[in-house]
């Protein structure tokens, strides 16, 4: 319903702009933007004053009108905005782009007339863009709704800019214009009191003229409509470009567990990123041409990047930087060396990346694309080649010859290929009337900027490639709300977590028997909830062979516990099979202020502690994801085992920690964190040897 | 010398074009170029046919000239640049700018027809740049020996660019007109038959137009010459930013030792570079932005970072952008944001970054930047403002108002300050117009860009704090050659590295009454030049007290060697104290093919073996140079010490380091490498717990 809203307010066959002004240079640049953006439908002026505006009559109201807009461009003073809306609703229209500023934005006191517009507009059937928006623009059907000077693409089709910041969005549609990259629709969404960022990514995706989004977040103000947007976009196929900002802020309330100190507001995005195959930009140049080249280029097949060139230098950096973004340059086949020195007499040693030198003609190095996109294992073919002429000075009958032949080449190409700029440069008119011509897949971003594109495009064709994100099962409930070790191994157990079997022994004799029960040497542990960092309290005794160590041992701890604190409830102590050395993991789920439940995982040690290698994830996740997650550790070679331990049986640590995840989500919202730690792998055991619950009343 | 022959090459007062003809685009474009660049002296042609070349009469040899020219350009086939070459010195020419392409680059051929050119050169007394050179420009003097077309840029001082690819010379000036960033010099060097990068760089360091060097290098071919280089530049106090390509080749040789798999040629040059303030770049773009940026700004003295903007947006981006580079956004002091409050009426809250909105008047931004760029603890200030307009629709009072405030405001701050675009952008000729009539410090990279080149300064700037490099001193000439890890110990020890008190037994006697001297428990160790990996094989006991304990270790450990190696020769069995827990340290020497001496400083196991936490510097280096490796480590966090271990004395672990590495350079070139593993540390106690030299001839 939402998006049909969203589709409504973009699509209108009539506008009314309220608060129209001659005084206003917004009024008078949003009136000629609809006009000179070829907007067929009526445009009609409200001024409270009446009288003529822009040149043409104003009415005094909506009302005044005669008949419903679909859409209001509300002008009007913040304090006059829920009037209008509500002059809107009455009329029959049921959009409304707020422009006016001065409302959350400015404190409480504008956050409550905020509301009050909001309110209004709810009451009144009206769906607002806004406020503090410059706009949006529909290019694709010719709908110019914005306050500032616009300059429109050659092609209307392409990237969809999304942008909470009006600003932004000015500057990524002036970059598209000057590097002529198409765009389909730019919408600022403002304050977001009604529809948000994602309400309007999650209905662009719908466009036929929308190939790829590049959102600029500094706030997700509705995270469970977020995920639904990454999710549909995986389904669409589509990707989502993000460049969010704002520094990360440490998840509260676990000061006692390791993951409250490591999950950080901003790891959680990036890892449900990783998870839904967002790829997060780091500059506005790179949300832009990311956006645009992964849009064009569409789902990549499994392989690495053909590079041709005309010159060694870029030939070279290209190859670095490739390798410095994870992309593969696969060296040639000796068939496809063989065609290329077939076809220009003279070339040694044909490499990837391909340097042509400056003395190909246009006949060879058209023939030269088609050999080298056909070499099996690319993915994609990149020319760093001679730039279009921006003057009419450059223009030259070899360079013509030369752009014609790479255009029908990449056009012939079994991937998506592009000609790139060397370094970022900007398309004059001329350029773009070459580029129109050829039907040259030309990008003007500069290599550096193309190659992280593709980078990024490599990483979202391989997230298509895997199924969706693990589906959400109804969670077992678990009827227990652990409070100790003891408990919470025992809880995880239900849940199919293994675990190490531990007895709570609640004497001396009851460990000694529980001992003797077990194979080889055993652990004994301080069995209270209100005992922390037992090791360093002397309540922890390792390696106890034989029934005197462990009476001995037994004694030590409980004297340690009176002695540390005389005040703690002491259940007994825990008896557990000692197990020899192996990899530890560590396991943890928090609970995000704004993404819920998040899963942790990392190495032990200063994997977690110095390092802060974990992986992060929202729940609930499925095994294949903690594959991935594992995959992803600086660390994971760790995982292939080390002197004396045997690697890792991946396929089981991955489902034990998805066994977890699901315990977490079924100990329920009141669960603020749980920690395993360590999860002990070796070979194929993999066992929980340490478990701690954190309630959200902070008693653990 | 040298110098002054680079020196001379770039400033002739007359010039010879030998092979220039009108079927010559590269002599006609040549011969522009000069004219058009401002060349005030003589231009001669010839041609061996002589005739009428490019409507002036060309002489049929030098010689025939009848007066010598400073300088040749020479444009002949390849296989007559030899005759040229002598041609030109027979006249009395000193310098030879060699064009012609087809020598080394196209392999052993080519190699040994360039070689006799050089051979030529040698012999006449001529100097050469190239061959396969596209030539120089000096802007700064008006030579402009170039042989493609040349856009001149508005400033002509600033980046001098030394490129061993001519076309990567081209794409950074055009790319510098396109941003009106000023050039002294374009050198493009080519094969390098003579003069060389480091050369031309050397000599153009002391140009007091040239206030930054940007480098464009495949290879290193004079490593001596290009450390010269960057010492030179260090005493200059102009910086050198260096983009390098070329996949990283691991030196080879030594399989036994550590460092032999991560000591990597890039990773070197990564660490040199690290040494000697020199800025690397990744690519293009940022390569020439970074060093006009730097050269612009001079050394930073140390603090933060200062923003303003119009933008709300992209001062959250302008934030995380710096503080992904390391820079600090220090918070405002309480009187700087009481003197805003003051000037602008309404500003509720200011912090760094500062968003002035659309709404500020040029006045009151001219008082921000004053108060904000006298903030103590700020080292610069950055604007991402309001484009510069390219086209005069753009242009209107208010914006030219602000432009003004902001230079006038920039102009006057005591730390250095640039307005900046939001994106990357070009200027048109009206861009540059406004640009030189403000006087603004306009930098049209972007954003990105900027904060990127800002952080190179910074890191540039610390280094200048601190005193030059090491400085060699005459190494005390090791006389051994110890092949065996105590007579390893014992030479390090000769040169203060601070060794643990081993003591060789010949018998289990000998190591018994060894261990009875010693405190505590002891370690006995295998000592056989023949046998790596004691511990693998049974070689090593640990914790042994009482005198039987050592008697069953030896007679097990002679016992193993006799099982695991009968051929080997075995001195004994190293008989040493056991060092309880410490902080275990990798320190090794290997010697890079082309740079010789390097040291390696790591943290012990997973660091070194799974991280490659690395810091790598070329020898010598002294202790505070060690103090910034140690603090340029992953791992660093590790050395203030961990549970029951207390932190490192840094001072003393940085002396031991320095002593191992003044011991390598002692043991001489036929030293392959030197394993220290580990330098075992605990509070200040400082011990080389064992060592490992390897020989060229390969016995360790």
């Amino acid at each position: 319903m939402t998006a049909a809203a969203v589709e409504a307010l973009l699509r209108p066959r009539s506008i009314a702009i309220l608060g129209a002004s001659d005084r206003s240079r917004w009024s008078r640049t949003a009136f000629d933007n609809l006009r000179e953006g070829g907007f067929g439908g009526a445009v009609h002026l409200v001024n409270r004053r009446g009288g003529q505006v822009h040149g043409q009559a104003a009415a005094g109201s909506v009302a005044a009108l005669g008949e419903a807009p679909d859409l209001g461009l509300v002008l009007v003073p913040a304090e006059a905005v829920a009037d209008s809306v509500r002059d809107l609703g009455a009329a029959g229209a049921r959009s409304a782009v707020i422009l006016t500023s001065g409302f959350a934005e400015l404190g409480a006191e504008g956050a409550t007339v905020q509301q009050s517009v909001a309110d209004a507009a709810r009451q009144a059937g009206v769906r607002l863009l806004g406020p503090n928006s410059l706009g949006f623009i529909n290019f694709a059907d010719g709908v110019c709704a914005w306050t500032t000077p616009v300059r429109a693409p050659t092609r209307r089709d392409g990237v969809a800019i999304v942008s909470q910041s009006g600003a932004t969005a000015y500057f990524l549609s002036t970059l598209a214009w000057r590097q002529d990259v198409g765009l389909s629709h730019v919408v600022a969404t403002g304050n977001e009191a009604d529809l948000d960022l994602a309400a309007v990514a999650l209905s662009l995706l719908r466009q036929p003229a929308t190939r790829s989004l590049a959102l600029f977040i500094e706030t997700v103000r509705d995270p469970a409509g977020f995920l639904a947007l990454a999710r549909a976009a995986l389904e669409a196929r589509k990707p989502l470009v993000v460049l969010k900002v704002g520094a990360s802020e440490v998840t509260a309330k676990s000061a006692l567990a390791h993951t409250g100190a490591l999950v950080g507001d901003d790891r959680v995005f990036d890892g449900l990123c990783a998870q839904y195959g967002i790829i997060r930009a780091r500059s506005v140049e790179e949300l832009l041409t990311t956006a645009d080249i992964m849009g064009r280029a569409g789902p990549l097949r499994p392989g690495g990047l053909g590079v041709i060139s005309n010159s060694g230098g870029i030939c070279e950096i290209a190859a670095d930087s490739a390798a410095a973004r994870g992309l593969v340059l696969p060296e040639l086949a000796a068939d496809t060396a063989a065609a290329l020195r077939a076809t220009i007499p003279g070339f040694a040693t044909p490499h990837n990346p391909l340097d042509l030198t400056g003395a190909i003609t246009p006949e060879q190095c058209g023939a030269v694309v088609d050999i080298v996109a056909a070499q099996p294992g690319l993915a994609a073919v990149l020319c760093p080649y001679y730039e279009v002429p921006t003057d009419a000075v450059d223009v030259n009958e070899r360079l013509s010859g030369l752009h014609a032949a790479l255009a029908s080449g990449l056009s012939r190409a079994p991937v998506p290929g592009f000609v790139v700029s060397y370094t970022g440069t900007h398309l004059s008119p001329l350029s773009k009337r070459i580029v129109a011509e050829t039907g040259m897949p030309y990008l003007a971003c500069g290599l550096d900027l193309a190659v992280t594109a593709l980078s990024g495009s490599a990483r979202w064709s391989e997230r298509l490639r895997q199924p969706p994100a693990g589906a959400a099962k109804p969670p077992v409930a678990e009827p227990e709300r652990p409070r100790s070790e003891h408990t919470a191994l025992r809880c995880l157990a239900r849940h199919g977590v293994p675990v190490v079997p531990a007895v709570l022994a609640k004497d001396a004799e009851q460990a000694v028997q529980a001992a003797e029960a077990m194979d080889g040497a055993v652990v004994l542990k301080i069995a209270s909830p209100d005992i922390g960092h037992k090791s360093d309290m002397g309540g922890v005794a390792l390696g106890l062979r034989g029934a005197e160590a462990v009476r001995d041992a037994h004694a030590r701890i409980r004297a340690a516990a009176e002695a540390h604190a005389p005040q703690a409830a002491v259940e007994g102590v825990l008896v557990a099979p000692m197990r020899p050395r192996g990899i530890e993991l560590f396991v943890g789920v928090t609970r995000d202020p704004q993404w819920g439940a998040v899963l942790a995982v990392g190495l032990g040690g200063v994997w977690v502690e110095v390092l802060k290698d974990v992986a992060l994830r929202l729940l609930p996740v499925d095994a294949a994801e903690v594959r991935r997650m594992l995959a992803s550790l600086r660390g994971a070679a760790m995982l292939a085992g080390q002197r004396g331990i045997p690697a890792a049986d991946l396929d089981a640590v991955a489902e034990a920690v998805a066994r977890i995840g699901d315990a977490a989500l079924a100990f329920g919202p009141d669960l603020a964190a749980l920690d395993v730690n360590p999860l002990w792998v070796r070979g194929d055991q993999v066992e929980a040897l340490d478990a701690l619950c954190i309630w959200q009343d902070g008693v653990g």
